[in-house]
């Protein structure tokens, strides 16, 4: 279990409109703390329930899993957001996804919220509720108790200097991931506090489908109205979370939520506004760099696969073609023995109900095209199998039969992801 | 590598109707020869060319790969076939799949067919062509005809008496499997000659997706219209090739063939007649058990899982659903771990897009009820313990939610198949 990674993000070929903060989470956005501490939910004494909060009005939106075994955070914190979008707390426990786990499970998540109500002087309509963890147990109320109150505790504490304590929140909501996901960009505003946003994650592809949950929490200081707010995260959703494949399958717990706190008293009202652009853009950055993580946590992984379908006759072709690819074991164990066996993304993409002619299908590994009409050509072997061994491999599909296009990210397949998923025991 | 199943078939509960010939094959049908040898295509010394042929006026049905990337043998014989059914010959090589290699590939194909007419003296119209092998490379023709060459004049020194060299084409169209795969059965017809069905296979899911190809080839001695014998070879395809996955790709190269020959005097001329029934379970057996068998032979399987879901709203939606739980990642692992993760198959299905509702699906492993309602229950853990250690498991997932149902086979993701894949190189 000792792999980690240095998530090399390189972001100078990009026009950059924003600085990336230096050890950057979600506390360092102005008006935003968290708190975490160990409740006794995990058996290893590691962090396992924490608190994020803003005590300003905000403005909440969030995007949940399409699991038909929806988990009863995801249910209850829905439900709260039909009533108001003005969310201040956010408690997330993890070791426990509170998932199938029926009438019992609805009430406990519910439970938590009026602990946490209770404990942070919030109204329980201003509060949201996340969890991950293994599926099929219920939550240990006593321990969720003692763990918010504790929390509060903390928070009551702050000297009121945020940006410490984000780190603390980004280690209580893993549970296998080796690494903790985090950043902070800033946009400059001219004549104005800067726009902060922030981030953590926690990674899909876990020791277990049961904790295999996705879950993201973003804050921000602008204010803006929440269905721009709304329309700008379900975008960069299907360009981050959505774009990233560990095995294939989104959980009973995902969920990515932002929170803008509309400290920096910057607003953007409409797409026309001045900040609207940099604010999309810095937000994309910070999803997209997340799921990246996420990527790189993966089980296992030892290559970060980069698959683009590009002009394809939709969209959605695009992504299944991509998934395809991307979803296929005989693909990834190849990408773990660093074999550039383009058979196996032909074979793959072949599979997928889309429309696409074979006979026009010319596929590129970096810069190089190594089939051309769908049969392969000659290219330079010794360059190639230097790009298959770099820890970042890209692939470009060119189907040559329409103008839309679709990435994904994905792991190869190796030995250790076999280990940890098969010697995990329930 | 070492890795031999014994399969263990157990048709005494069925009632049987026929008898399974002792080490039958496709040349235990009378009428049917071949003959196989290594021309030089695999570098490893094995057989590599086949053929199967029968003197007799015959009637063939086939169904093939749904792959966009189709072989050239494969747009070949879908050819042949609409000219006529009356197929007398298939020549088989394995080593390469001749696919992926444009017009060249099709004239070689095609050419492969002009020897096979030369060699053996059958007319061309009468000749179909088979591939399996690596992906993108052409036939090397001059052995391709030296192979065929071999074959014929084998063909031509038998005595009359077949059932022995169906073997030797069971050996000769494998790639990467580790056993060959027959199977023949006989059905006693009352004051005249029995009718006999042999088939021979090879499996998918092998070390390379450029090998991953699904071959079956039949033979009887009925005498049936075409009409009849498509709809019961694409109604027994469903439920058995169609139900298999070891990584869930239909290859370039698939085909089953089943050829008739008339050889019994037993004419079954519609749905009614007295041997139909008899026939099509018959055929139905046969196709089950080299479809077990393939998966048995799956790469690095070291267990035969069985997921049955059952009352779904159509069956459409139960194949979707076992489909789903059968090519998942997690739950694999799980069975090689032999660890009973319910939240597994839960994820899995609740990822499908179709239409059940969670809150009332009940699983069960063997007889043993595991999960009510979507949520726990508690069981006998000692007793399922040993299910789960057992070499053949079975899941039955009831959703309460129709009357349709739908059976998937799969293995499990072993450390092997990582093995395998990865270190094969191109």
């Amino acid at each position: 279990m000792g792999r980690i990674f240095k998530v090399n993000t390189d972001y100078s070929k990009q026009n950059i409109e924003f600085n990336i903060i230096n050890n950057g989470t979600i506390t360092s956005v102005p008006g935003f703390y968290a708190a975490a501490c160990h409740c006794g939910i995990k058996g290893s004494g590691k962090p396992d329930m924490c608190i994020i909060y803003t005590p300003e009005d905000s403005i909440c939106s969030g995007v949940f899993t399409i699991n038909k075994f929806l988990a009863a955070p995801v249910i209850v914190t829905k439900e709260q957001l039909k009533k108001t979008r003005n969310i201040k707390a956010i408690t997330v426990n993890s070791g426990i996804a509170n998932a199938c786990t029926g009438e019992l499970g609805y009430k406990n998540a519910r439970k938590t919220i009026e602990i946490a109500s209770q404990y942070l002087g919030v109204e329980k309509k201003n509060i949201i509720v996340s969890s991950t963890g293994v599926i099929g147990r219920q939550l240990p109320m006593d321990k969720i108790e003692e763990g918010i109150k504790q929390c509060a505790c903390k928070l009551s504490g702050t000297d009121g200097h945020s940006g410490i304590d984000g780190h603390d929140a980004a280690e209580a909501i893993l549970t296998t991931d080796l690494v903790a996901k985090e950043i902070a960009v800033s946009i400059k505003v001219e004549g104005g506090s800067d726009i902060i946003i922030g981030g953590i994650a926690k990674g899909s592809g876990m020791i277990e489908p049961n904790m295999a949950t996705m879950l993201s929490f973003i804050t921000t200081n602008v204010k803006i109205p929440e269905n721009l707010l709304d329309e700008i995260l379900s975008d960069e959703v299907g360009r981050s979370f959505n774009s990233i494949t560990v095995d294939g399958c989104q959980s009973t717990n995902d969920m990515a939520i932002v929170i803008a706190n509309s400290k920096s008293n910057v607003e953007i009202k409409n797409k026309k506004d001045k900040y609207y652009k940099k604010f999309k853009n810095a937000l994309s950055l910070v999803m997209k760099d997340l799921a990246k993580k996420i990527v790189l946590d993966g089980e296992g992984a030892t290559k970060l696969i980069d698959i683009k379908v590009i002009n394809a006759k939709s969209k959605v072709d695009a992504k299944k073609l991509a998934l395809a690819v991307a979803d296929s074991n005989l693909f990834k164990t190849a990408m773990f023995g660093q074999d550039l066996n383009w058979g196996r993304i032909n074979g793959a993409m072949g599979s997928v109900d889309c429309d696409f002619d074979p006979e026009k299908v010319d596929i590129y590994i970096g810069d190089v095209l190594i089939v051309k009409n769908g049969m392969g050509v000659k290219f330079d072997r010794i360059y190639t199998e230097k790009l298959m061994k770099e820890k970042e491999v890209k692939f470009t599909v060119d189907l040559n039969y329409g103008k839309k296009e679709f990435s994904v990210l994905t792991t190869d397949l190796s030995f250790d992801y076999i280990k940890i998923n098969a010697s995990y025991h329930t």
